[in-house]
């Protein structure tokens, strides 16, 4: 009865993916505990909203969140070596280590939210000497040393790609299995905002060059650079019409398949998502045209200062929780929603109601 | 050399307050140690800002904070007996109560944030039966049972308005001197979004319809018969110019003045001021007017959904951190910020440089 998708042409790579879109026969029972909540009717605004999708998700008057992680998918980008970014290669290695000693933004984002961090070296360009520590899971799902120059040819086989998507669900059925009813999607890989432009021009129809930014810092000079060898990219594929799967192995990075398998199991095991900004996001534009149920998994935690974010989430008619201005990736804006969530949740279980406490209603 | 103010005739209600500007001498060092973390610059948006103006305001550059507190402020209205309102003005004393017995938003979301309550009845209109309990004080300091009906006559007299104000410093000073170094604002009292409205067209000009909402939420034909009280409350006092202090006076709550107080002594302690929504910066244009170095010390949570707030944030120049769609009050935007204020600081403190992580800077 639910859409069933076999992404491969190889049947060893095939993926079937269940996901239901919400039921909402709790939606009334669940409006109603929150109405009667000691508070004016609708004055915990947003998280009023983020309350009722978890418990639909959950399928729960009383929902919670258990072994929430934040996953960081990394990988490498062969066109970065043309210079689409403000950084050289090697720090998308540097940063996964930098992950694993807990040094980095994510990590005390996640310590300070209580959350686990897992660090998925997709393909990063080198072999990265890490291990796993307390509070940081390192996981080497590699499907190269990093993917082809896209200037040139494909970011990837077909075959590559659904690997990469097969491993995604994979790991996050582990997950799901260990207990874990709650994922936030972060990344790190340098030259992968150039990726998450491309995807989000192909899929979503929009302009190639209002969907490209400053990512981690160009100037002017970089910015009309990235620019012209974006455009260079898109010509590539001859104005041929790519559906999202085609696009991603064209231009996608490993971390982005790897997300999009990430995503639909996910979703499959009535998860919490939590999305962070741009370059997720773009994994998540493939995963939905593949299923476009996934969105009802999905809290759009922070709006990025990337100007393609718009695009995207206009496409997806979603609307985030935060705007920091932040535009750091790693997951960093999943990370810092993640208190705003347990607090909606937590005013739906524990907040008293008008009759429990003698407090009268509205006039 | 400091702003001082003498507030009262009554020479036994004069409160002076010290308050020191931000000095802006360990600013470059902030910053430095900011931009040095491995992360792109200025990629934490506004999260650096907060962490800069901490560090300023506690004069270090390893800034923390030590017991926060949710201070929600209580008070009863005369003018509340006239209908201003969507609830009757018993509701105050029993969500004092509610919050006593830990049942409220704001005592689930100070859980939630690590946060102290404490419930400070300013003036509520009867005796609330209650006591302190782990986690929640109760603080008794009331003013009077409610103010008078500002339609008729001034809400209090000179006198309340500065006894209200010293005992707001008072409340202040101790909890300084108990170690802690943050409080965020909130209050409780049927019908005090008025008082707000008021306060906010005397104090910054706005045209008073502009600045009255829905407050916990009036239907249009509330809505506009608080627009016609609120106009004959203002022209009660025939056109005459008031001064921030006077108009407290003749429309202000007793938790407004008391607020005043305690934010005037929390920046002379030079404690973080975390600032919630509509009432609470109404008292603080107050505070603002007797002395803006008050705003150095302050974070503004959350943009309310009374339209009242833009013109408030707008004459203080403000920008709050969060746009929730909250409307509730109680301190509960500010308790929403508080973790985000935590995980600045808490990126400033932890996160590895460049340097000692090994990671490579821009090209």
């Amino acid at each position: 009865m639910f859409p069933r998708i076999l992404l491969s042409p190889d049947p060893a790579m095939t993926q079937v993916f269940n996901i239901q879109p919400l039921s909402r026969s709790l939606a009334s029972a669940l409006q109603q505990r929150i109405d009667t909540r000691t508070k004016p009717l609708g004055s915990l605004g947003k998280l009023e909203a983020i309350a009722l999708q978890i418990g639909l998700i959950q399928q729960s008057l009383h929902p919670e969140i258990r072994q929430p992680r934040i996953a960081v998918f990394a990988g490498d980008h062969g066109a970065a070596k043309a210079g689409v970014g403000a950084y050289p290669q090697e720090v998308t290695a540097q940063m996964v280590l930098n992950f694993l000693a807990g040094g980095a933004a994510i990590n005390v984002l996640a310590r300070q939210a209580g959350l686990e961090v897992s660090v998925i070296d997709c393909g990063v360009a080198s072999k990265v000497a890490g291990a796993s520590r307390p509070g940081v899971e390192y996981v080497i799902a590699k499907q190269g040393l990093g993917t082809a120059n896209y200037l040139e040819q494909a970011a990837m086989t077909p075959a590559q790609r659904d690997a990469a998507i097969a491993k995604g669900a994979e790991l996050v059925r582990g997950w799901h299995a260990a207990g874990s009813n709650a994922i936030g999607f972060g990344e790190m890989g340098i030259g992968n905002t150039s990726t998450a432009s491309l995807l989000t021009h192909f899929v979503t129809g929009a302009d190639l060059d209002a969907v490209i930014g400053r990512g981690a810092g160009l100037d002017d000079a970089g910015l009309a650079r990235k620019r012209g060898l974006l455009a260079q990219a898109a010509a590539r594929v001859n104005g041929r019409k790519l559906n999202a799967l085609e696009a991603l192995a064209e231009f996608g990075g490993f971390e982005v398949a790897t997300m999009v398998g990430a995503y639909l199991a996910a979703a499959e095991a009535r998860m919490l998502i939590v999305v962070d900004g741009f370059i997720v996001t773009s994994a998540l534009l493939v995963a939905h045209a593949i299923n476009p149920a996934v969105l009802d998994y999905c809290v759009f935690a922070h709006g990025s200062a990337e100007p393609g974010h718009v695009a995207q989430l206009s496409h997806l008619g979603a609307e985030p929780l935060l705007q920091l201005g932040m535009r750091l990736g790693e997951g960093t804006g999943a990370a810092s929603a993640f208190p705003l969530i347990r607090a909606a949740i937590a005013c739906m279980n524990e907040m008293a109601g008008f009759e429990d406490a003698g407090v009268s209603e509205a006039h």
